[in-house]
């Protein structure tokens, strides 16, 4: 890639990111009454839900908190992680530690999962915005809140739901790489090389020749049935770059190489060859997955896959990473950007026509398209040696 | 419709019913190792999943018995029931009435749902069956079951889910209906006038003007958010015939009437006016419902649309009525049907591609099929005076 293109690129997505996306929210998302955010807006930013999902919140406040520190130290911005911090703190933390999924708009509690993603997405919040307003408290509340997250991580994916003997004790690809991301962004004094490591060996596991499978035992075999077939591209994906992001920091080279083997898989064996876009699922051995949606084209997974083939082409010049990130490029602008209200559209069918028109939901909020673009954005600005 | 159409309609059905569609369970689904059916039939009958899924099993027990009483005693359809009621009852079923949810090929229990729908199919399998063999001891456990399954749905949905502050009290328009189709199938000699009552004025809670909305309040009021806009056009016909045979053994003209607008409303809002099928969902003010398979069309909610709008017809000769039918007739056969191995494809998209290969799946079985198929050839019988 030429600089003259590295920098046209950087432009656009400068413009879609600080222009276009991040603007949306800022308008559209804050509670005037009780503080925090809204996250169920529509294409046009009309609330159809004032119902606050926690995971979207969190994420929001990681945001805009990194947003502050590593871009430019905007009022709007760290008043906007301020208020989402605010109504987290105040809201929607339990005494044992555990965080509700969703509260109503003035903080009382619908819904606690048995799952530990909400739990991972607060502590992302308080670490990030400890960094940002340079306060070590919210820093020592992220790290407790990490031991406390890697304990229930090893109860299993549901927390306090009873083993059945027919049931096969299996790990979701999910828990591993979000544990992983974890130790990347909470940054503490404490040596965290042994947890490092058993996050990239549980990581490994998953990885079956050209498939890396979303469950698999807990010694890493291959499940019986669907759920051991199952793989999904966007994860698969994510955890590449997740993986080489910490394997940089610590100076892994065959754990680079085995991010990088894994976007490229999961882009060859994912993509849609007749319509274009990664698939949500797909089944190793060319069953239909019976997950309803599993065709449809989510903008996460575009958003992870286009930020993972520019980092493996930054670091490989590899020409088919070039034409992976291409092909994600051109996907994304004609399917997902919305060109009139700014933030993009989620969901597509497997023919690529858009099947919700809302910009933000119950599992879409300010994260994955902004984090993609500021990460493209800052690679192609320090090409190729970002810091990690 | 002329009596000659009528003839040529319950021909069809019935070469679709007892040459493709029954054959194809009889001949892929057994377990000649364990006992009971697989449930997960790719395309062709070939097993993509040795799991069983109980409301499966218990749904085929209900409609081989069914078959066997109402049509003829063959021999195939009783060991077809024979063998899967003795698998549900030798490895599904705690000691506390409670049924798993999915069990190994073996027995093994895999998964328990927090509902009571597992229990419900169980306790319709158990009455049918015990009426094909005319064996009381069956029925007997049957009403002990509703009785169990009443209280426990008092309880609300999820049976163990601590109730949180925040959360909207509601009911869902699955379990009023259900508990309707119970009384109707559990044949006892305790006058149960009251409990159909209930239920009649349970369902009607969720009747709010040309919507019947899936969840409202425990007191029939609209719940806000996305929640409170939800139609599932397929639940509501499936009640509106579900109330109609209850109300015509009960000679209740208001209910006759009210199952009747249900399915006539849910048709119109719900039909999809340019690709044409039932939408899995839709939302009342028209926001995009925060189910990614929302405008997919699904097989089920068509099968109880071919029964529906006929029995609507059969009763009242209103053209409207005729013409939904012949909509709903042209396009299963046009998108579900399948003349190469049998049974129909269960999943298109909104443009009505077909997305899911398989025939059988966690929850498509052998029942929505047949079941519509076998009450449609009954009525063309015997135009229009069936016994309910």
């Amino acid at each position: 890639m030429t600089q003259e293109k590295r920098e046209s690129l950087r432009i656009r997505y400068e413009h879609e990111l600080f222009e276009r996306v991040l603007p949306f929210w800022l308008r559209h998302s804050p509670d005037p009454i009780n503080g925090g955010h809204f996250n169920n807006l529509d294409h046009n930013g009309t609330i159809y839900d004032t119902t606050k999902h926690i995971w979207m919140q969190a994420r929001l406040v990681w945001m805009f908190s990194k947003l502050y520190r590593v871009v430019e130290p905007r009022e709007d911005w760290l008043n906007a992680a301020q208020s989402g911090m605010d109504f987290l703190k105040n809201h929607t933390i339990r005494p044992d530690g555990r965080v509700f999924f969703s509260v109503t708009s003035d903080g009382h509690p619908i819904y606690q999962q048995r799952k530990i993603f909400t739990e991972c997405f607060y502590a992302l919040a308080l670490s990030e915005f400890g960094n940002a307003i340079d306060r070590a408290s919210y820093i020592k509340e992220a790290i407790l809140m990490v031991e406390k997250i890697w304990e229930w991580a090893d109860d299993g994916t549901l927390i306090g739901r009873p083993a059945l003997d027919g049931d096969q004790p299996s790990q979701p690809l999910a828990v591993p790489m979000m544990l992983l991301n974890l130790l990347d962004e909470v940054k503490t004094d404490i040596d965290c090389s042994s947890e490092i490591d058993e996050c990239f060996q549980r990581i490994k596991l998953h990885v079956h020749g050209r498939h890396t499978f979303e469950y698999v035992s807990t010694q890493g075999k291959q499940l019986q049935g669907p759920n051991g077939r199952l793989v999904n591209p966007g994860h698969v994906i994510e955890a590449g770059w997740f993986i080489q992001h910490m394997a940089h920091r610590t100076n892994n080279n065959t754990m680079i190489e085995m991010g990088r083997k894994m976007i490229r898989d999961a882009q060859s064996n994912g993509w849609d060859k007749t319509f274009g876009g990664l698939y949500y699922f797909y089944d190793a051995e060319g069953f239909s997955p019976v997950q309803l949606e599993w065709s449809m084209k989510l903008w996460w997974p575009h958003c992870e896959a286009l930020y993972a083939h520019l980092l493996n082409y930054a670091y490989t010049s590899n020409l088919d990473d070039f034409q992976s990130f291409h092909l994600t490029d051109d996907y994304i602008f004609r399917h997902f950007v919305d060109s009139k209200y700014g933030e993009w559209f989620g969901y597509c069918d497997q023919l690529g026509q858009i099947t919700h028109r809302f910009k933000g939901g119950p599992y879409k909020g300010c994260y994955h398209v902004p984090r993609s673009l500021l990460l493209c954005w800052q690679l192609l600005q320090d090409w190729p040696n970002q810091k990690f």
